[in-house]
C-alpha cells in the first residue's frame, strides 16, 4: 500500500478519541488529517492528552456543522456523544468511510433505538447502510462496508462470550449476563459516580434491567444463530480504571463437559487473533491496554459459565474501531494493534 | 447486667481476630480474657494490629492443645484456619459457649463437609450441637444455643438476599448468584492472589462452580423454605480491600412488580436492624466497616434481581459473631455494633 | 452534665459536614439542632450521606442570610466553602460558640489572608476573637474561647510534626515539608483532579510554593517557639481517598540521636491522647477514620526527619473540631472520638 | 543492520525480566535466545506472564552455574536478585556484552557496596569494567562499553532531576530528595508490605536515611559536576502499582527564576528523547508503561523544587536497559521504546 489512509477524528477530547489518537499515531498505514474537539479548538492535542507529549504536533480543530468544510479524508471516526453522529455523517464527502463509536447507528429498529437511547433516530435511511462491526463475526461484511457502527464495550464482551453458544445452539432458556465495568467507561468528564474518594471503594449495580447495550447484543446474536433463549443483562461498576468483565450463565439441554466447550470455543475463534480462549478465568489485568478479549468457559452439569474480559477503551472502543478500519481497507486486521498488556 | 462477659479469642493474628479485637475492646459488656496467636505469642496485640495502639495492653498467648489450660471464659471465639476448631472445641470447659468463625461446624452432613473442605469431619458428635448463626433468620435458636457456627461472608450476603424469596416461595427454576469479594477475604497472609501490583488492577472469577460456601447456603435456605429451585454460585475477586457484593437472579411464576418486592423484603426484615432495604443498588462503599447488609431488589417481567452488599470482615465475620454473642447472652443484638460507615 | 450541647451545622453536604454528622450523632453529650445545605434543603440527611441510613431522621435546611432565623444553638460548626463564615458568623446569637472549619479566621493578618485566599478579610474585628484550635498546643486557650478557627488538614499534620522541634529550638536553617494528601481533601464535588480513571493512577505535586496552608503553619509555630528557620512547604496528591502524610526535614546544630528525639517527642506529647509517637514510620492506613496523628522521628548526623500521618477528614477537620468543642464545653477532649482505625 | 542482536535474559520471572521480555519481543533488532527462571524451568513464558499469551513460544530454562552452557549471545541481561550477577558474569563468553539490572556492579568502592547491600563485592576486578548506564548523561561511554550497570529506579529519577543543577553548579548546601515508589518496585514475590488489603490504603516512609540507592546517586552526580552540597534521600511507598515520583529541594546562591530554570533544564536535556521537561508537575499517570522521565522545576526565592516522574519498571529498569543496549549496538537509542503512555 503506497498511500497512507487519511483519517479524520470527530470528537478527540474524550477517552475514545484519546485512544484513537494514541493508536493511530503509531499505525503504519494511517495519517491523521484532523481531530476535532470544540472545547479545545486551537489547543495542541498533547496539551490535553499529556501522554502524547512529544508524539504529535496536531492541534484540535472545531467541529463544523458541515463536515465538508474539513479536509476530505478516507475514513472518519466519530467519537462523539450519542446523537451527534446522526446529524453529521450525511455532510461528509460521499466516498468517505465512517466508523462511529457512539450508539447512533447500532440498532436497526428506530423504535428500539428510541427506547434505548431516549432520542429519535433522525437518520433512518443512513442507519440501514451501517454494518455492526464485530470483526470476529462479520469480517466479510465489514470488508465491504462503507459505514460501521462500532459495538459498545459491554456488548463486545457479551457477544464474544455468547456467540459460540448461540452459533452452536447450545443455550436453552434464560441466559444471565452479569457485567462489570471500570470507571473510564463513564467518559473523560468528571461526574459524581466517578468521584475518586467514593468510587475507589465502591462496587454497585446500575440501570437494572435497562442498560442500552442489551438491544444491540440481542440484535447481533440473532444474526449469529437462532436464540432459543432470552437475555438478562445487568451492569455493575468496578473500582478500577479500565476493564469489562462479563460473567455469562446459560443452561444446556445435555451436559457438555468443560473440555468439549473449550474445544468448541477454540475452534469458533480459530484464526481470530484478538480472542484468546484461556483456562481458569480471564482477568482484566492481563488485557488492560490491549485489543484482546480473553474468554474462559466452564460447565457443571447442564450449567455453563462463560467469562470474558477486555479493555473497554481498546477492544471495547478505539482498538476495535481500528480493527474494523484495517479490514475495510484490506489490511491485516491486526495492523497497529498487536501489542501485549503488562503484568503489573 | 452486672458482670462483663469473659471472652477468649482463639486465633487473633488474622483479619477475623483483628476485627473481633477491635470491636470487643469497645463492647460495653465484654472483657477479653485472652487472645492467642502462636506466631506472635508474647507480643503486644497493638504491635501487630497497629490500629489498636493506645487501646489495649493485651499480649498474644500461645494456643495450648488443651484449652483448659487457658483461663475459663464465658465464650470462646474461634478465628482459626479451617480444621483447627474441630480438634480444640472439645477441650474447653463444659459451660463455655463457642462461636466458630471457620467452616468446621457449618455443615450438618460430614460427607458434604469433606467434599467442600477437603478434610474429614473429626467431630461429628459435636457438630450436631452447633447452630448456624444468621441472626436475622434464627434469633430464637441462637438465643438458646451453646455453640454457634458463624456463617461465611459470601454465604451471609447470599442468604440474606435470597431468604425473602425462598420464604415466600417466589423463586422457581435456577437461581444464579454472581458474588464478588474484596481482597481481605483472602486473609492476613500475603499470597500471590493478593499481591498489590497485580491485584490492584484485577477482576477475575475463581473456583468456578466449586466454592465451599455453596453447601452452607443451600443447607440454610432449605430451612427457610422449600427451595423449588437450585443454586448456581460463582465467586469473583474485586480490586478493593473490603466488601462482598452478591447479584442474585431468580425467576418467578407470575410477574411481581419491584414495588411489591420491596414491600416483601421490607416486611421480611422488619425489626432486623442490620439489614437495610435500599433503593437502586447497595454499594460496598456505604457498608464498609459496618455490620450492615444493604439489599435492593428489582424485577422485570418474571425476572428478579436481588443485590446485597456487606463488609466481609464485619457482617461477614466478626461483627456477625458478636451479634450472635449478644443474642446468646440476652443482650440487644446491636450492642457494640451500632456504628455507621463513612462516606468517602 | 445534664443538658446536651445543642449543635448547629452550617454546610452539611460536603465531606467536613458529613464527618461532623457521623461523629456528632454518636457523641454522648451532643444533640444536633439543625444542619444546612442549600442544594439539599428539605432532603433527608441519610438520603445524601447514605452511610447514615438508619441513624438519623434529620433533614437538611437552607442556610438563611441571617442565622438568627435558625434555632439558637450552643455551638455552630461552619463547614462551608472559604468566604462563607466571614459573612455569617456575626448574625448568630451572641452567646453561641463557633467552630469554623474553613480558612476564614485562621490568619491574624488581613493582608496575609488576602494573599493566601485571594479574597478580602471582611470581618477583621471578628477575626481577632478567634483562637487557632490545635488542642495539643493550646488547650487552655481553647477552653476559654468562644470562637475557634479549626486548622487545615495539612497544617495540623505539619504543626504537630514540627512543634516539638520548634519548642525545643532544635531546628536551624530551612525546614522542608513534603506533604501528601488523599483525594477527599478536594471535597465532595466531582472535579477533573478527582476523576477516578486518572486519579487512581496519579501522583503529582500542586500549587508549588504557594499552598494557602503555609501562612497558618508559620503563624502557629511562631507561637510555639522562636523559629530560627524558615519553612518550605510542598503539597502533593496521592491516589487514595483519605490521609495526609507529611515528611519534614530539618537540620540541627548538634547531632541529636534518634533515641533522644523520640524521648523529646514523647515527652512533648505526654498526656495528648491523639498524638501517638511510633517507631519506624506512621502509615495513613493505621490512622484512617480516626482522630489520631501518628508521628515518627529519625536522625542521621545533624539531619532530622519527622513523619506524621492523619486522616484529613477526622484529625484534619471534623474530629479535631469536635475535640475543640469538647474542650470548650469542659468535657474530656476525647469524648466521642476514642475509636481505633482498622487493619485492612 | 542485517543480523538481529542475540539476547539472553538471566532471571525472567520477576518484574524486571517480565518487562524485558515484553519490550524485547517487539524490538525490531532483537532476538531472544533464552530466558532463565529456575522456579519456572520448562514452563512456557506465556503461562507465567499471561500478558504475553499469543506473543511467544519461549519457555524458561534453568540458570546453570556456568553460563557457557547456554547458547552464546551478543548481550546478556541480568534481572536476578542482588548478588547473583557477581558470581555469574565471569562465566559468559568473553565477547558477550552485559547489562545488569541489579545493584551488583553499580558502586565503584567495594566498601560502599558492602555497606549498602550487606554483602561483599566478590568481583572487584570485574566491577571496574562496568559503566553506570544513564544514557542521558553518559551516552558516549555507554557506546563503547561492554558492561553496563543499569541504574536503580529511585536513582534514575533522582539523578535526572538533579543533574542539570549539579552540572550548572546551582545547588548549595543540603539537597533533600523525598522519593516515592509504587508497589511493583518490591518485585513479583508476594510479601507483607505488598499485601493488597493493607497496601491499597497505605502511605509510609521506609529505610529512613539508609536506602541503598543513595551511594549510587552520589557517585553518579559527582561525575556530572562538583557537588558542593550533600544529599538527604528518603523513600516512601505509594498505594499504586507503577511509578517513581521524586521531589527534590535545593538552595541556590542567587535567585534563579522558574523561567530561567526551565531553560537550563530544557537545554540540558536537548536531544534527550526520554526526558520531557513539563510545566506544573509531572504525574506518574502520564509516564506509566513508558520510557519517559518527565521533569518540572520551580523556584521561590533561593529555593528550587525539581519534580521527576517515571515508570519504575521501564525507565527505572527494563526500558533503560534496552536504551543502553541500543546505544551499545549502534542503534538509535529509542529503537523499540518510542511508545506513549495512556490517559486513563
Amino acid at each position: 500500500m503506497l498511500n497512507k489512509i487519511k483519517i479524520g477524528i470527530l470528537g478527540g477530547s474524550g477517552y475514545g478519541g484519546s485512544e484513537l489518537l494514541r493508536l493511530l499515531l503509531f499505525h503504519p498505514n494511517a495519517e491523521i488529517s484532523y481531530v476535532t474537539a470544540n472545547e479545545h479548538a486551537g489547543k495542541k492535542v498533547a496539551a490535553v492528552h499529556k501522554n502524547l507529549l512529544g508524539f504529535t504536533d496536531l492541534s484540535f480543530s472545531a467541529t463544523p456543522e458541515n463536515l465538508a468544510e474539513l479536509p476530505q479524508v478516507d475514513v472518519a471516526f466519530f467519537a462523539m456523544p450519542h446523537g451527534a453522529a446522526m446529524s453529521l455523517v450525511g455532510t461528509l464527502a460521499e466516498t468517505t468511510k465512517v466508523i462511529d463509536l457512539s450508539g447512533d447507528f447500532r440498532l436497526d429498529d428506530p423504535e428500539v433505538f428510541e427506547s434505548a437511547y431516549g432520542r429519535k433516530q433522525t437518520a433512518v435511511g443512513l442507519q440501514k447502510e451501517f454494518t455492526y462491526g464485530v470483526p470476529e463475526l462479520f469480517r466479510d461484511e465489514i470488508a465491504e462496508a462503507q459505514f460501521i457502527a462500532n459495538p459498545g464495550c459491554f456488548a463486545t464482551a457479551t457477544i464474544l462470550a455468547l456467540a459460540p453458544l448461540v452459533s452452536n445452539k447450545l443455550a436453552v432458556g434464560k441466559v444471565i449476563v452479569d457485567a462489570k465495568t471500570g470507571s473510564s467507561g463513564s467518559g473523560a468528564k468528571a461526574a459524581a459516580n466517578t468521584h475518586h474518594p467514593q468510587r475507589s471503594n465502591s462496587f454497585y449495580a446500575y440501570k437494572p434491567f435497562t442498560h442500552q447495550h442489551l438491544p444491540e447484543i440481542e440484535q447481533c446474536l440473532s444474526r449469529v444463530g437462532s436464540i432459543t433463549s432470552s437475555l438478562v443483562f445487568m451492569t455493575h461498576s468496578m473500582p478500577v480504571s479500565r476493564g469489562i468483565f462479563a460473567s455469562c450463565y446459560a443452561e444446556t439441554e445435555r451436559e457438555v463437559p468443560t473440555q468439549e466447550l473449550n474445544e468448541i470455543f477454540s475452534e469458533y475463534y480459530s484464526g481470530r487473533r484478538f480472542v484468546r480462549v484461556v483456562e481458569g478465568s480471564p482477568d482484566i489485568n492481563w488485557v488492560k491496554m490491549t485489543n484482546f478479549c480473553d474468554i474462559a468457559v466452564h460447565s457443571s452439569g447442564k450449567m455453563i459459565a462463560v467469562f470474558s474480559a477486555l479493555d473497554n477503551l481498546v477492544k471495547g472502543a478505539a482498538g476495535q474501531a481500528i480493527q474494523n478500519m484495517n479490514i475495510m481497507f484490506g489490511l491485516d486486521e491486526a495492523t497497529g494493534l498487536l501489542f501485549p498488556g503488562t503484568n503489573p
